[in-house]
C-alpha cells in the first residue's frame, strides 16, 4: 500500500535509491517452467543503460542484474524471483551542495513535506534509477508472453521535441541512439540535440508503445480496465504526464462513424480502439502513447527556495539526459508487458473453463 | 482482482448492469463521525442523470439512491456504506434485436469472448449506467474531503468536438446542460449539437477536472504515484481514451526551462506539473484533462458481425447521448475524489509521526 | 482495506447492520457459466437461520436473499453478484436500554472506542447476523467447488461443551438441531441445553469442517498458505477462538515417528497434516477444527461498564443463542469454500501451463 | 498474490530458497523517521540463529543482514528497506540424494505436484530458512511498535512435547536454549532432548506469544479482525498446526458466565479473550498460543514414495532441530509485531479524526 508493488496477480516490488548499495525487485507469480537467466534481463537494461551515447546522462552504470532466487536448473519455479543491481559509480558529493535546496520541478519539495526528510543524493528513491528495475521485471513478462502466448511488446519514440517520425519501420529502431523508427528523421534529431546541449536546456518526448498477439479477453470491467491499468502502469513512469489509448486525444473531435472500428468477417477495419473494447482487449495491437517532460535537471539558474522557505537559485552540474524520453522506451515496452502479463494471469484464473464458440477475428 | 474495486483504503466496490434489478455498491474505509444522508449523494446524481437536456438520453431513470448501511443517527460509524439504486426504466425489449450482434466500438464482442456468455441488454455489465454508483460513491469522498480538508474537487467540459471553452468561469459551469464555463460558446455549442442530432451522428469531448486545496504530501512512490492512480481512475470511465496531468501532451514540445514550475517563497509560479512532483502532491491545484470517444451507439448503419461471425450491420434506435462525455464531468469529479480520499487516509497511515518543519509555499 | 472484504481472486465483501435496512455482499471474481438462483443460496441460509430449534435464538428473521446482479438467463456472467437480505424483524427497542453500557465480551467497548461512536442497536455491524451473507456467498463457492472440481464441504458439531461427538456419520448431522454426527449423544445434547437455558448461561463448541476431493496444489507459500488462509477465515467467525489444522494441538506432544503421515504408491497412510503440506493441498481431506467462545449475551447479571466509566450491571433480556457454536456449522463450510474457491483461482492462475508427470496418490 | 507478501499497509515481501545465493525481503510501508540500523535486525535474528546450542541444527549460518535501502543517515526515509541475508554454508550435496524421493510430511510432494518442478535443495522456498527474513522484518516492527506506542512483544515456550511451563516468568526467558520461562523445568527438558536425539526422533512444542501495551482499536471488522490476521500470520509459520487467541480451545468447555471478561473502572476482571473484542484490540494484553508438529526430518527411516510414485524409505541424515518449536519463538514474535504494525498504520488511516471521549480502562 506504500505504493512499491505493481501488479495483482504477476506483482512487481521494488527497493532502492539512486544513491544507496543496491536496487532491488521481487517479481512474484511468475509461472513456474519458464527458462530463464541473467541475460534475457541483460538486453533490455543495456538498451535503457545510462551513458550508452552522448545524448543520454554519462554517468557510468554497470547495470549488471543478479538473479538471487526463484530460477532452478535455468528454470522458474514459480517461487518469487529476487532481482538486485548494485550501484557503482554513485559519486554522491556532486550532490551535497544541493541537499538543502528543492530542486524546481524535482520531487524534493514534496518528499520533504510528506516524509519530513529525505534522502537528498541523486533524488534518493526518486530518481529515475529505479527504473532500472522495471525494466528487469519487464523483461521476465516480456520473455514469457512471447514464448507462451505470441505476444511481441516494442516502443519507439515517436516525437522528439518538435520533430516526429512519420514513418514506422520496426527496424530502425535499435538502430539509432533516439530509438527512432524513422531513419529519415534521424538527422535533424541529432543535430537538434546537440544544439540543446550547447544550450544547456532539455526536451520532452513522445513514446509511443505496442503489443501485437495479445489474446483476446484480457482486462477486467469496471475499474481494473486493460486500458485503466495501462494507463497507470505508464503514468507511474517518470516523467510522464500524458496517456493515450489508441486514438487518444484524436477522439475528442472525431465523430462517432469516424471513431468507431468496423468489423468484418476478415477482422478490424481501423484501429481507434487502440486494440480496447470496454476495457477487454479485442485481439488487435494494443497500442498507447505517452508523454514525457523536459528533463528538470539543467545548468540554467531556476528560481526555487531552500528547505528554510528562503529564495535559491538552482543550477545543475550533475551528469543528465536533455531528453529522459528516449530512455523511456524500454521502460515503456517493460510497463506495458507487465500490465499484460498480470492481466494474462487474472483473465486465467477467472476464465479457465471459458471455451468460446464465438468467432475470433 | 476481477476488477470490481477501486482504492486501497477508501475501496468502491460496485456491481449491477444496465437492465439488471438494481445498481449498488459498497463504500469501505470512510471514516467514522460523516454527516450523511441520502441528498448528500442525490445532488450530484442528478447532475449525472439521463434525460435532464436534449442533448443526452432520454432514458428516464428517478437514480434515487438508498444507504443501507453504515450510517447510524444521521453520521457514518466507519462499517461499510451500502449503497442502491434500483432500475426503473429497463425496456429490454430494445436491445433484443441485437443479442446476436456485436456492435462497433461497444463491449459486445470482447465480453463474449472473455466470458463465452453476456447479459446484452444494453450492454450489461459495460453500460455507462454503471457509473451512477461511481458519483454516488465520489459524492462521500467529495463531502469529507470538503468538511475535513477544505478540498473543492470540480469539473467542467473543455472542449466539444471542435468547440473549445477558452474561458474558465466556474459560475457558468452549472448554467448550461454543457458544464462549459465559457457563456460565450454555449449557443455555439447547441447549434452543433443540434445538427449532430440531426445528421444522427456523435462526437467526442474534452473534460477538465481541478481539485484545490489538496494538501502536500499525497501520493505514493514509486507506482502507485498521486498522478498514476487518477489516470487509472479516470481511464476507467467509460469511453475514455486519454489522459493527461497538467500540461500533458504539451510537454512533448516544451524545453526545461518552460515546463519547470519555478518556486519563490510565495508559492509556485506555474503548473505545468499538475499539482503533482514525484507522484506526490505539491499543494498546487491538481489539474486533469480526459478525453473522451463519440458515442458508439448511432443509428447511421456500421459494418459488423454477429456471433456466428458473418457480416452484419448495426443500426442502434435506442436512447443515447451523443456526446457521452458531457455527462462525464460528475464521474470525472467522482473519480478524482475517490483517489484523492485514498490516498489522503494512505498518506495518514504512514506519516502520522510527521510534523513538518519546512515551509508549505 | 477496511476489512470488510474476503479473498484475492475469489471476493467477497460485505455490509450491513443486525438491526439496519438490509444485510448484503458482493461477489466478485465468480467464474462465468455457473447456473445459479436463489435457491441454491437459501438452502445453507435456512441451515444457519436463526428460530429453527428451540436452542437456537428465537428471532424471526426470513433470511430470503436476492440476487441482483450477475446472474443472466440462469447463469452467471463472470461480472460481480450483487446479494441482498432485507431484514425484516428488527425490535431496536429490546435494544435501546444497552444503548451507554457495555455489555463484557461483546464488541461494544471496542467500537466505542476505535470509531468514537457506535450503532448499538443488536451490536450494529459486530452482530453474527452479518454471517448470513458469508453463507450465502459460501453457497455459490460451494456450489461451483462441487460442479467444477468434485469438492464437497461439510462440516460438523464435534464437541458441545463437555459433551463430544465421538462417531462421524454424515448422514446423522442434518437429522438433528444440533448438526451432530453422533445420534448417541443427541440426547444427552438436548438435556444440556434445557438444563443450560433453564440456569440462563451458555456454552462453548467445537465444530469440526472437512473438504474431500481437493486437488492437490492449492495454496500459495510463503504467507497466503491454504492453512493459513484457512485459520484467517475460520477466525474472523463470531465467536471463534481457535483454529486447529489437522492433529492441531495434539501436535504438540506428537513425536515426529508418529506425526508424519507416511505415503504409499496406494496414499498417505493417516492425516495428520489434515490435508495441507508446506501450506499446499495434498489431495487428502482438508480437515479443520474451531473452538467457539459461550455467548455472551446473558441473563444472568454481569459487572461491566458505562460509557461515562461508570460501573454497571448487564443483563441481556433479548433473544439469543445459548450456544452460538451451533449454528456456526454452516457458516464454517462457507468460510472454508471461499478460501478454497479463492486459492483454486489463484492455483490455475499461475499454474496453467503445468501438466504433472508425477503420481497422485 | 503468489503469496510472499504479508500486511497491507505494512507489508513484507520476501524472497529466497534454502540453498539458494541469498534471502531477502522487501519492507515497505515503515513510517519516515525512525532509527534504524542492522544491528536492531541482528539481535533477533542471533535468537533464531541455527547452531546456537546442541538442540537445534548445527547447520552454521552467519545470518547476518544487510540493509540496502530506505534507511539514510540512520533514519528510515518512508521508502522501501531492502534487507539480504547472503547464505555461506549451504551443503548442497547433502541434499542431492533426496532429489527424487518425497519425504513424509515435507512440502515436496505438494511443490512438486502444484509446479512441475522443484528445488529439492534443502526445501528451497519451502524451508523454514526463509523464517530468517521474517525476524528481521518483525524486528522493524518491534522497534517502531516499542518506541511509538509503547507495546512489547515477546514469546517463550510453554510447552515442549509433554513438559508444560508451569511459570511465567519473563527474565527466565533468554537464560536458557528453550526460551522457557519455568527456570524449574529448564534441567527435565534438557534431559528429554538428549533422550530424544539420541532416538533419533523428534518432538513438537507450544510457543505462546503476548503483545503489551497495544492500543485500543486495533483491528478491522468484518474479515480482518485482529485475532484472524494474527491467526493467518502464525499459522504462516513453518510446522504451525494450530492457533488460539486468549481462552482459546479451553472455550469449548467453558460456560458464559467464566468466559466472558467483566469490566470494571479500574479494567478488566480476566482476559479471556487474549486482548481481542469483535476483531478488535481491547487495550489488555493480546494473547496467542501455537501448536508446532515435530520436525520431519528424522534419521529413523519412513515410508514414502518417489517421483515416479514407487516406494521409497527415507532416511534424512542432514543437520535438523529435533524440536522446530524452539526456534520459533522470535519468528512467533516477529509475526506478531508485523500483524500489530499492519493494523496501527490501518487504524491511523481510518480513525485519524476520532477523539474518544469513552473511558480507557
Amino acid at each position: 500500500m506504500a505504493g512499491n508493488t505493481i501488479g495483482s496477480l504477476f506483482t512487481v516490488t521494488s527497493f532502492g535509491e539512486s544513491h544507496g548499495l543496491a536496487l532491488g525487485c521481487i517479481v512474484d507469480g511468475c509461472p513456474p517452467g519458464l527458462e530463464l537467466s541473467e541475460a534475457d534481463l541483460q538486453r533490455d537494461l543495456d538498451r535503457r543503460k545510462p551513458g550508452q551515447s552522448r545524448f543520454t546522462t554519462q554517468r557510468r552504470e554497470a547495470d549488471e542484474v543478479k538473479i538471487l532466487s526463484g530460477v532452478f536448473e535455468g528454470k522458474t519455479t514459480g517461487t518469487p524471483i529476487g532481482l538486485i543491481i548494485e550501484n557503482t559509480d554513485q559519486r554522491s558529493k556532486d550532490y551535497s551542495k544541493i541537499k538543502d535546496i528543492f530542486r524546481p520541478a524535482h520531487a524534493d519539495y514534496t518528499y520533504q513535506q510528506k516524509y519530513g526528510l529525505r534522502d537528498y543524493r541523486g533524488g534518493g528513491r526518486s530518481s529515475a534509477r529505479e527504473t532500472a528495475m522495471r525494466v528487469a521485471a519487464g523483461a521476465i513478462a516480456k520473455k514469457y508472453l512471447a514464448q507462451h502466448c505470441g505476444v511481441q511488446v516494442r516502443a519507439y519514440l515517436s516525437q522528439l521535441g518538435p520533430i516526429k517520425a512519420e514513418v514506422l519501420d520496426w527496424d530502425q529502431v535499435e538502430q539509432n541512439p533516439f530509438f527512432c523508427p524513422d531513419a529519415g528523421k534521424v538527422a535533424e534529431m541529432e543535430t537538434y540535440m546537440a544544439a540543446l546541449n550547447k544550450e544547456g536546456n532539455s526536451i520532452g518526448a513522445r513514446i509511443s508503445v505496442v503489443a501485437s498477439g495479445v489474446p483476446v479477453g484480457l482486462g477486467e470491467p469496471v475499474f481494473d480496465r486493460l486500458d485503466a491499468d495501462i494507463a497507470h502502469a505508464l503514468m507511474s513512469i517518470n516523467a510522464v504526464k500524458g496517456v493515450e489509448i489508441g486514438a487518444g486525444f484524436e477522439s475528442v473531435t472525431q465523430k462517432g462513424t469516424e471513431h468507431r472500428d468496423e468489423m468484418t468477417p476478415e477482422g478490424f477495419l481501423s484501429n481507434n480502439a487502440g486494440g480496447v473494447l470496454g476495457g477487454i482487449s479485442s485481439g488487435q495491437d494494443v497500442v498507447a502513447h505517452i508523454a514525457l517532460k523536459p528533463t528538470s535537471s539543467l545548468r540554467l539558474p531556476g528560481r526555487s527556495i531552500d528547505i528554510h522557505g528562503q529564495s535559491a537559485e538552482v543550477v545543475t552540474t550533475g551528469r543528465h539526459d536533455p531528453c529522459v524520453g528516449i530512455r523511456a522506451v524500454p521502460i515503456a515496452e517493460a510497463m506495458l508487458a507487465i500490465v499484460l502479463m498480470d492481466h494474462l494471469l487474472r483473465h486465467r484464473a477467472q476464465n479457465f473453463d471459458v471455451t468460446c464458440s464465438t468467432p475470433k477475428i
